[in-house]
Order: C-alpha cells, then structure tokens, then sequence
C-alpha cells in the first residue's frame, strides 16, 4: 500500500471520454489498495476562455476578480471527476481549495502555497480510503478569497499536496510520455530522456519546456518529493526527475528549451544613478510581474554616462509593464521606452556545462551560421539563454539540438 | 438614500456587452448615491451547459458534486461584473456563498437559505459604500460545501439578501417589461399588468411563468420586501408586486400560466391499503424531488379494491423517481409503472375566483371546444391547472386567454 498523488492536466481532461480515462486510471492505483489524492487542471481551453473573458471586461482588472473567475475552471473538472469516479463504485470526493484549505500567501494571479491541511483527507484514507479530488491551480488567501497560483499551477499544487501527505510518490501525468531533449514537435530527432536532474528540469521548466511547472520541481528537490513525468494515454514508464547522482551520465547538454511566450522591454537613455535598477525592478515586483532577462549596458551621449536597460517578461504582462514604466517616469527618465513581442527565447540546459568549457563557443557558432540574429544571452551555471526573432525559434532549436548532438535512438526505439 | 438590491437573470447578463450594460444601471443607482448590491445569475446557457456536463458524466449523480460544477456559473458573473464596475471607477468586490457566508441547509441541489450574514457588506456600505456583487443560486451548507437553491434560485437569493440587508427596494431586472396575462411569445394578445398581488404572483410563478421564481415571492410577501419586475433593456416601469388590497382591480382571472418541464408517473394497480402514499410521497421527498399534481383513483380488479397514483414531477427529476419507484416495489407493490414527458401544465390564476363560480366551466368548455384532452386536473383556491399533451399547449393558452377575455390594450399602447 502506498500512498500517491496522481496529476492530470488540462489536454488529460480535455473531455468527458478523457476524464473516464483518468477515473480509470485512478480506480486501478486505488483497486491495487493505494491511498489516492487526484490533481486535476481545467479542461482544455477553459483557462484561456477564462483568461479572456477577464481580459475583454477591462485592459487592467483586480487579479482577485481575476481569480474568482479563473478557479472556475478547475471547480468544474473535479466535480465531473469525483462524479465519475463514484458511478465507477470509488468513494470520492471534491476539495476546492478554501475548503481544505489550501492556504497561499496574500498575492493574486501567482500566489505561493504556504500550507496545507491534509488532516481531513487523510483520516478519510484511514477511515474509507476515500480517494480526494483536489483542483491543482487553486488556493485561498489570509483575507478568506480565492487565490490562484499562476499559469501551469496544477503541477506545483500536485508536489505540494504531496509533501504535504508526505506521499510516496508524484506522477505527473501529461500528453507526453516523458522529458525530451527538446519539443519533438520542432525536431524529430528530439530523444526522451530515462532520468533528469532536479537542476536540469528547473532550468527546462523555467525556460519554457512545458511538461512541468518550475515551483512543482523546486518543491519536489527541496521536500525529497519522487516525481515522475509520464503519458496519461499510453501505459509506460516516463521520466524520473531524481536528484543529481554519481551514477548519472553527464551530457554536456541534456536538452534545448524554448519558450514563445516572451516580450522584450527596452529603457534607453536612463540617467546612470544608483538606484535606477531598484526602481524599475522594485516597482515589477511589487506588481507580480514576473521578470526573466535582465541586460544593462552603458552609454554616453552628449558627454553624460547613460544606461540602457532591457528586460524580458510574459507577453500578457507587457501591457502592465509598460504602464508600470509610464507611471514611473519621473524616477527612471529614460528617454525612450520601446517593446517587442515579436521575439522567442531558446536555451542549452545541462549539469555537465559546469565542468566543461566552450559550450558558449559551440552555440554562438551554430547560430551565427545560420544567420540568426541574437538579441540578449543571459547564462547561468547549467544554462545558456538567447532571445532571438520569433521567426527563428524553431530553427535556432534544430540547429543547437544538431551542434550539440542531442540525436538518439528515436523517441520509438527508446521506448521500453 | 436608499439601499437596493438589483438582480439579473441568466439573458440580461449573456455577453460582457450586456454585463456593461447591467454595470451601467448598477452605477447610476450608486451615483445617484444609494447603497446597491447585485445579485446575478450565470451567462446564459452556462448553467444548461454546466448542467449537461455533469449529468453526461454520470446519469445519477452525487448532488454536492452537482453543486460544485454547477455554482461556477455565477462564480464567473460575479469576477467580471466587478472588474467592469472598477474599470468605470466604482469601488466593487465579489462575495462568494461560502465567503458572506449564504448559509442554506444541508441539502443539495435544491437547498433552502437559512440565513445570510450581511454584516461584511453593511460595514462596507457604510465605510465607502462599495457596492456588494454577489452570485444568485448558491450558498454553503452546515458541512462547509457549496448548495444551489435549484433552478431560478437567483431570484430567491436576491430577496433574501434584500430582507436580511432590510433594503428599500429589491428590483429584478429581466428580458421582460414585467408581468403580463401570459406570455406575449404564446399570444400577441398578452396584456402587461402594472400590478399583481403577491399570491397571483406565487401561483404564476409555481405554475411555470418564468418571470419570478417561487420562493423569491414567498420571501418577498412574508418579510415585506417591496419587489419589482422591470427590463434590463429598457427604461421603464414594471410590474409592482405587492399585497393584496382594496384598491386592486379583481379580475376573476389575472393571468394564464404554463409550463413545458413537466413529466407524469403514474402506478398502476396498487393495494388499497394506508401508507401506500406516505412509502411514494416520502420516498419522493427524501430525495428532494419537487412533486406537483397528484391525483388517485380507484379502481377494482378481479373483485380487489386497487388504487392508482399519478403525480407529475419537472422532466430532469423524471429518472431518479423512477428509480425510486423502482427501488420501492416491495412497499409500494403497483402491478404497472408508466411515464410520460410528452405533457404541459396550463394553468389560470386570479384571486377573484374565490368569490366567483363558474370559472371551471368556463375552462373545461373552451378546452373541449378545441378538442383538447385533458389529462390530469388540480385546483386551489387562486387557480386552476390541467395537464395536456404537449402539442397542445399553445392551443390551450390561446384559448384560455380568449375564453377569459384578457386581451387589452396591446402591450405597445400600455408602455408608459
């Protein structure tokens, strides 16, 4: 007997023929006489349709309107899941997240769990073993209102439920049926990995590969929570998200991640004082703006030192940004204010860059020979970033997952 | 000053331009400086589809899990309503049941409000008066868990709110003008009424005239909550209703009520001994299915004295009773169980048939006159229903209108 918390995202429960395949699943964890919490998303599609409705009511909205409005989507699906679950003779039940509660700081849009009380999920495991539908996504604030936790939530909500029913394991179950080397929609060649480090997923999962939400892995590595990624259609094994171990083989890269969803903002011709940086990124901050890429370089016109500042953020923050930099005119006086979301950004993640030199080199390399304009690189020690035009994401993709050779056996031949 | 509660249905909020348009009148309530709270329904064709949902995923549901699903609806009216009410610059916030809290009791799907904490609201009205957007239909139980109050329950929790705030006035906007002699989309001859008694207005409503439901009025007409039924579309008095008094015209007959969500069970045979209606009628009760009409007959077969029982329940209760018409077989010992959805209740109201004869002649003669059969017959003291085959109904309003001679001036000439 163990006891399992078992996620399942959005496209997993795009329908009601999707979500009788998750009861089925879940129905064979607790017939093998688990102890089962469910985490499920919204259906497919209702984020977004959520999202817009919000977004067409008004250009700037209350992120706690936002949210009671938001949650919704998950309240349907555990409905419809502990619905099915009981006609399938499993006795289940729905926890919304202030019923539990599922207690997150004061922030709306992308609030961070703080708690969690399992007590009444878990006497009903010893009592009846009653399987808990629990909505991933969702929390409640100190002021009693409904928080959410950000785009890709569910995931962190799933580690985080399971530290806190110290549970034996995490399965993340996704429409994919594992970690690739890159999204195999941009490249055939992209090969499911066995194994990742924690490190690794965070890098990928932060830059854009979406098969897991980053706080879900900062969670899972800080709390020892065992995670797996795997196919909620197919029955394989997935990827082990494990701890960085002597035994792992040390790729130099292990993947290339990319994510579209970037907007790039440029400050030009700020006065170079201190306390420039603070005010604009002081000001993001305090409004949950999440920044990722940060370039200052210096300039001098007419004789006075200047400051170009460049920062990167989500596309459906720009609009808040560049208001936020308007507002804050008269403590930055830049002496212009420009934007751009017509850019992608593409990273080499791999523990094995610490110890190894020229990987900047390679990269570069690879790019420049295919013309591809670089906008920003940041670097960290296991990751190499570029901004660079939308156009050019895939390529730039194919190009470094090639340069790096990343190609294995095919994703098919891998499969056990 | 006065303190208002205003509600809109499902139509007068479909789409955010209607949503504007309910913002618009909420803030000229609040400018013309009254304390408002609004009280709204789901978008419309939300809680049909919330409700498909679930039932497709199961054919007999768990209720609370219904109520989970179902609720969202409002959820998503209240969030945006607020935002739009802020992006105008009026100071709003949501309030869910479980957050006021909208106490019910500890049923499901058809919950009854027990009572409603305003203390919140009324702290707020005073201190900025920021005005209380609040969702119809729903409210919280004894165990923590969302109700709904059954179909058409916004209205209910708007007057509700309306006597617990003791508010001035509880105004409810609708796709109609107000009350009229039956529906204008049946009969062009339909007529509006400037008023209509509080217990016309509660058999009308029982009896499927969709302006208003039920127990709104009950509430209404027991805490003295002065109510109205006016447009959300245009500028214009409705339908005031109020007490009975002197001063009111005393049509024999006010109005021709109907309703299409009808289905008639009838057993067939059974002993004629005691208890046999308390096994179905209790059965029916326990499971909080609202029964209509009920008729019994006697019969004598094979020399024993046997009885049959019809009674008429709303369509999508019609698989649960039967189930437990089923399940009490052994009590209840009918030798047949048959059903028909193929029925329509029509039904004439006015207080002056207490005092006036002839009126049931007059119904069953105009009914025969157009050949159509009448299946089951039930009278009170205001009004007089009869069961007809669904095809028919039309006809019989029509008729009934004609033979009761409402037809006034046309509902154009009485707009003011």
């Amino acid at each position: 007997m163990a006891r399992i918390v078992m996620k399942f995202g959005g496209t997993s429960v795009g329908d009601l023929d999707r979500i009788r395949n998750v009861a089925r699943r879940v129905k064979a964890a607790h017939d093998d006489g688990h102890e089962v919490a469910v985490v499920v998303s919204a259906m497919s599609g209702e984020t977004n349709r959520l999202v817009g409705l919000v977004s067409d009511a008004a250009a700037l909205y209350d992120t706690r309107e936002y949210d009671v409005v938001v949650s919704t989507g998950e309240q349907v699906t555990v409905g419809v899941l502990s619905v099915i679950l009981q006609s399938m003779g499993i006795d289940a039940r729905s926890w919304l997240g202030w019923q539990l509660p599922f207690c997150t700081e004061d922030v709306h849009g992308n609030a961070r769990i703080l708690d969690i009380d399992t007590s009444e999920i878990e006497r009903r495991f010893a009592e009846t073993r009653e399987v808990a539908v629990v909505p991933g996504f969702q929390g409640l604030s100190p002021r009693n209102r409904i928080t959410t936790l950000g785009r890709g939530g569910s995931d962190t909500s799933a580690v985080a439920l399971a530290a806190a029913l110290r549970a034996d394991r995490c399965d993340i179950y996704t429409d994919v049926d594992g970690v690739y080397t890159t999204d195999p929609r941009v490249t055939d060649k992209a090969r499911k990995l066995d194994r990742v480090s924690h490190e690794e997923m965070l890098e990928m999962a932060s830059l854009g590969a979406k098969v897991l939400q980053t706080r879900s892995v900062s969670i899972a590595m800080s709390q020892g929570v065992p995670l797996q990624v795997l196919s909620s259609f197919e029955d394989k094994p997935g990827t082990m998200v494990t701890a960085e171990d002597e035994s792992m083989e040390k790729d130099v890269v292990s993947g290339i991640a990319f994510s579209r969803d970037e907007a790039r903002v440029t400050l030009i011709g700020i006065p170079d004082r201190p306390g420039v940086a603070a005010a604009i990124f002081g000001a993001l901050g305090d409004a949950a703006i999440n920044v990722d890429m940060i370039v200052q370089s210096r300039t001098v016109i007419d004789g006075d030192a200047k400051t170009d500042m460049t920062f990167t953020c989500g596309q459906s923050d720009l609009p808040r940004a560049l208001t936020l930099m308007e507002e804050r005119y008269d403590d930055i006086q830049y002496t212009e204010l420009e934007s751009d979301e017509d850019v992608a950004k593409v990273s080499i993640v791999g523990v094995g860059m610490r110890t190894n030199s020229g990987v900047a080199k390679t990269m570069f390399g690879a790019l420049a020979e295919k013309n591809i304009n670089i906008k920003v690189i940041t670097t960290s020690e296991i990751k190499t970033s570029v901004l660079v035009g939308a156009d050019y994401m895939e390529l730039a993709v194919r190009t470094l997952h090639d340069a790096f050779g990343l190609e294995g056996p095919s994703a098919a031949d891998s499969q056990v």
